[in-house]
């Protein structure tokens, strides 16, 4: 089998799967945003009709799924696998929603990374001929995750001005060997970086050095420069941990230039009250199957490259004096 | 690219990539059982030397993986990428060893299916040509189980006769194209299944139906018998999950025989307190690299199934009155 890698770990598909279809559902915050109209379901309910703020973190991650296959025309059991994960502790929205939609799972945890985490393994699963069709999920919750890693909103506590806000929605992905016009070309896993950041309202900050070193190893992997894409997002690192990149790129030689953007950015500009930017597994998801994925399809964007970063600490690793540790993955998205 | 599959989700490798090391950590309780001569390293004190127990899981996970990797004569950043997963929150367990070592690293959550889940991932990256060196991980601790999922020791609570007692310890296999005898040939994902068993003291119970579903699949995929396999392992099923599995596969007209065993009464055969049996990620682990491995390699097992289990619940979802979601994945090992 001649390798279809390239360095110690950026994968390259040999016949590039393709986005069958993708889907986003969004929540009424995010629907405030300069990105709703990209979104292909806007949720006026966050709690979407629901007792707890779980099982609607559930209900926007079956729509995602069931609109993504659905405009595939493509039943559940005709999918080979679903890569999915969330924020939630034992991942509980990804496997209820497996269990209810009966699609073979693979539960994944990769924090805010999940989203190219999951297309990065459905990708491998289609190339490397195991599956026909394969899902990537993911989906966060401002409730949800403000209780599991700060406080119940109910408290009402004040966040401080470097907070992020968690997106609340799902975003969902198709994968096969045809029937779409954007390809995944390339994949490259993250390391886990560490800087000694130890106060979880800097989690931008704390992102930006994996984000740096995911993007740096991608580049030496392939010969490439930035320019080469003319989309490079990441996500979310937020307004603070964006400016953190881009100084940590120049750093390194590699400036990123004016395609650069990130996803936490993105989502909320000019939304009271969401802090530096967005942030949550979903945050990364909704702009890159909505936004970038519809911008690749009406060929206004050709060559991609997907950024998702993840804070990997729990509340008992901050807890017990843990700096965090981060990991970025990355995708390179063809039309 | 030729399907290299079965079904709806049974992989089959084309070149199937092999166990190239294998090792097993493992803690105080687990060295007093029938299967303390198969592991590598035995830890008489499951602290570790460390502060927490957190902490001490650490060092399990680390120390299977320098063993691994140390028998294969090949250096952290040989290996291509790590897929590793633990019971605790946010894995972390995982990230935190992944960022010491250094490795490119996909995190799973499986529960306790990890095992399995980990090692078909693996090798799928080794089989399709993205990694020449993939690690499968995974880690469990009595104590950081026993007061995330239920009480902290400290507090002495009476435990059902029905429970299973976690496993301490963590296993790691390096897979790789070759440089092994034990070759991975297939892998069937599970689908999450859930009977309705709402009693976390119940897990092997609740478990038995998600494994019975993925052993029957994988038989049906394959077109085989279970008398094809000279070992079927389960796990963590514990005594009385395993006496139900017997039954729902009498039931379903594919008796399992005299082949078959469950990691979780292994392990603790005639071991004091430990309930009905072995439970956590590393139960089946231990087990897989300790005992069938070796065996394997001593030609005294040719053909094994290794059907790891795992609980997808959390604490909340328990509160919130929600039934237990479980799923098998399943892997045959050849010599």
């Amino acid at each position: 089998m001649a390798t279809k890698r390239v360095g110690q770990s950026t994968i390259v598909y040999s016949t590039p799967p393709v986005i069958v279809s993708a889907a986003t559902v969004a929540g009424p915050k995010e629907s405030e945003g300069p990105m709703a109209q990209w979104f292909d379901e806007t949720v006026p309910d966050d709690m979407f009709g629901e007792r707890t703020p779980e099982k609607a973190e559930r209900r926007f991650m079956e729509d995602a799924i069931k609109i993504a296959i659905g405009n595939a025309q493509v039943l559940p059991d005709q999918v080979n696998m679903m890569f999915a994960g969330d924020l939630l502790n034992q991942i509980i929205s990804s496997s209820f929603t497996a269990e209810k939609l009966a699609i073979p799972f693979v539960g994944l945890y990769g924090a805010c990374s999940t989203s190219v985490q999951s297309l990065s393994m459905a990708s491998a699963m289609v190339d490397g001929g195991y599956a026909d069709l394969a899902l990537a999920v993911t989906s966060s919750h401002y409730q949800t995750a403000e209780r599991q890693f700060r406080y119940p909103i109910e408290l009402n506590i004040m966040r401080k001005s470097t907070s992020q806000y968690t997106v609340t929605g799902a975003g969902a992905a198709l994968v096969g060997a045809s029937g779409g016009k954007i390809k995944i070309k390339e994949a490259t896993i993250g390391k886990v970086v560490d800087m000694g950041i130890k106060d979880p309202n800097q989690m931008g900050p704390a992102m930006a050095p994996a984000a740096a070193d995911t993007i740096f190893s991608h580049l030496a992997d392939t010969g490439r420069d930035p320019e080469y894409y003319d989309a490079i997002l990441t996500g979310d690192l937020g307004r603070v941990g964006a400016e953190i990149l881009l100084e940590l790129m120049v750093q390194r030689g590699v400036p990123l230039g004016e395609n650069y953007a990130d996803s936490g950015v993105l989502m909320f500009e000019g939304v009271r009250g969401t802090g530096v930017g967005g942030s949550g597994c979903a945050c990364s998801a909704l702009i890159t199957y909505g936004y970038i994925w519809k911008r690749m399809c009406q060929n206004k964007i050709s060559r991609a490259l997907i950024v998702a970063t993840g804070a990997l600490l729990s509340p008992l690793s901050w807890q017990q004096g843990e700096s965090i540790p981060c990991i970025a993955n990355a995708v390179v998205l063809e039309a």
